[in-house]
């Protein structure tokens, strides 16, 4: 049987195998011209953004790519104004909203809320982030951009750096790299190492290595991912002022990198990437940006059972 | 001459005879195909949704209906950021956004705020709700619901439960159910009995019973609609905890329900219906948000123009 | 060659030629049937409203002018929620943003910022008011309603009147007016004077009369705009409430005004236009709204390359 995603929800990246992640990286390549010139394959459909928690960026990918194959939007953003707020649970939400769309794309700040979206919903849900382990489209965006760029995953060595901790990107991220046969480096400050669960996911499957030392490892690195250390993360603001400025960037550092290498960011960036490393040819985090949308596009086509 | 909405506005449901009703509901069936395959019947019509106070459920149900028949949406929600929060007067704000859409659904905290609009627009004004009396479109798909679910409406015996005194949806509800032949009781606390002007407005056309005793006449019942008791309504808090929990359904209390019998609600819900209920066959509630999909369709293309 | 402003920014108004903007007004005409009607024209196209500050009216006016054409519209409203409170800059939101829309329309509280994310930005940008300067779509729908109400420009005495200090809109329309022969009367109170730095851009090419004396030159004028005095432009209350009726136009006021002679304003307006002056027949605000439609529809199709 030929692979699909039709009626499928999208929740954790941990539900693919990995042969369909590659079936989804390989099919992915067809939306790059839909994405320059539109389409009408969606056209009629409607695509609800659940958002309980901010997340412009996410929000505006998804809904670009719903409008670049000819379907419609509706939702809402933060809980502010919401039925949510007059004390309605997450199920009724589903429930009722539902009824209004063809698919759910939730974003959530609670572990598991997506998941439980998708339990009571006859519609596909699309998990845009929930709590501080799963962004699944996320993780397939960081892997298109690899592979789109350097031509391959297995092979590599990739290094995550900086809040491996309470970044949610980096532990979908991490999971979906630990089914290629890669070199991983897991590069923080001691107090923001990946979390054990995380760590216990991946271990034997492949080869990682915990470091805080970044510039030591720099040279023989394919791709440099770095995150954000949110300040919001932490309860002790002294701490945060503490690691932030530890693994920044600055294209003197990245001089060390080689030139087939890729700098790699989930954005929006603070400081953590200097402005001048957006001149060096390795920086590929706006790319990024443009391949998310190549795979919101194809993940919304297919749980719809447009192709 | 046929029956049509072309050009009209949807104020209260006291604009409407019997007869008229009637034909909405009738007319209403025809949009169940067109929710779900999608329509070009507004294609190049633009809605504006002018929400002064949050209601989300009632905003997506619209957009939802505008983008199902192929029509835009645009519009605010809350008073902030607006040119209102600026001092802008309502008369005004209908003026300007009159050139922007062919359609304004106005959801506004205030009395008459939503007949104040319509004597300003050259557009088709749609009331989402206005202060604690109107909620026209809430009663069409209400009657909607019934008739749909029963076959009828006239010879029903109809409970209203919970918040009869502040409850925006049950004041045009009561009226509605008014121009039929049913038996209608009013179940509430004292303290949140149906309002003195309501009640003189349906008695001597509807045969009226008012308790506080639900439980006594539940086996009688064909329809039983819960409302919330909103939190936001009462100055005293003690007052609203001494009420909450009395009129709370729970499927025990409901086996006495009879098995033709349905339970409606307008959501979102707070705990006035127990989640068990949810699994019983009489619950209509979800089912009920459908519906007012297709009723606020069919309320788009009508005054607009399009059947 | 043909004019053209296929790709070309809208920043400034200064950024234009007379004949270029005589010949917007002049293309602007052929999209009075587009807007009643709709059109195809911008099909499978995205607009981005990037508003870091807040105006409804501005930003519905281009969402529907965008949806007239057939295009789609994302964005945002306020900082709240977005990137930009995660500390993420300026030319970055840019940078991501324009991977998911065809044009962005940036409105900003700073000076220089829709240059800016002109200047990073690989798709056109439109300035929807950024800082207290620069609002050229404002300035092109009040010379289009001029022309369109007047039939020209040159030759009339137009009257700017209310706040000239912090008035945006007024900026940018000194300036526009200055290309054209006409004799400019400048009407505030002392305090609320035309900014000297404006004044030096258009002295010398009009005639420029400033007086705080409106009654004494009103039966002289052609087009009285008048603006509101933005409360939230001064620091101190005192000083508002000392200036606010100083320029309140009245129907009785008015009567001194010639048949020909036509009443602007920008709205929202608070108390600066009475509204016994919406009926007398030279009230032209609600079709500078109307008017306000076409101009960015003109805009849109053509920094989009439609026309």
């Amino acid at each position: 049987m030929p692979f699909s995603l039709a009626g499928r929800d999208i929740i954790s990246i941990k539900d693919f195998k990995r042969e369909e992640i590659d079936e989804i990286l390989r099919l992915t390549d067809a939306f790059e011209p839909l994405a320059d010139r539109g389409s009408d394959m969606l056209k009629g459909k409607i695509m609800a953004t659940l958002f309980f928690e901010p997340s412009t960026r996410t929000k505006l990918s998804f809904e670009s790519a719903m409008h670049r194959l000819g379907g419609e939007v509706i939702g809402f953003a933060g809980s502010m104004g919401t039925s949510v707020e007059k004390g309605e649970n997450l199920a009724d939400t589903v429930r009722v909203v539902e009824n209004y769309a063809d698919v759910l794309v939730v974003r959530h700040p609670l572990e598991g809320a997506a998941r439980l979206a998708a339990e009571f919903a006859s519609v596909p849900v699309i998990n845009a982030g929930s709590g501080a382990e799963e962004h699944p489209t996320q993780a397939l965006l960081d892997l298109y951009t690899i592979r789109r760029e350097l031509g391959r995953i297995d092979g590599l060595k990739v290094a995550l750096v900086g809040d491996l901790r309470y970044g949610r990107t980096v532990h979908s991220l991490a999971y979906a790299l630990s089914l290629y046969d890669i070199k991983l480096y897991l590069v923080s400050p001691e107090i923001l190492r990946m979390r054990k669960e995380v760590l216990a996911g991946i271990r034997g499957r492949v080869d990682v290595v915990e470091t805080e030392d970044l510039a030591g490892i720099l040279p023989e690195l394919d791709v440099v991912y770095v995150t954000r250390i949110q300040k919001e993360r932490f309860a002790d603001p002294a701490e945060y002022e503490e690691v932030k400025g530890s693994y920044r960037l600055t294209s003197a550092m990245l001089s060390r990198l080689k030139p087939t290498g890729i700098v790699m960011h989930p954005l929006p960036r603070v400081d953590e990437v200097d402005y001048d490393v957006d001149r060096i040819p390795q920086a590929r985090y706006f790319k990024q940006v443009r391949y998310g949308l190549l795979v919101r596009m194809f993940l919304l086509a297919s749980v719809l059972g447009a192709i």
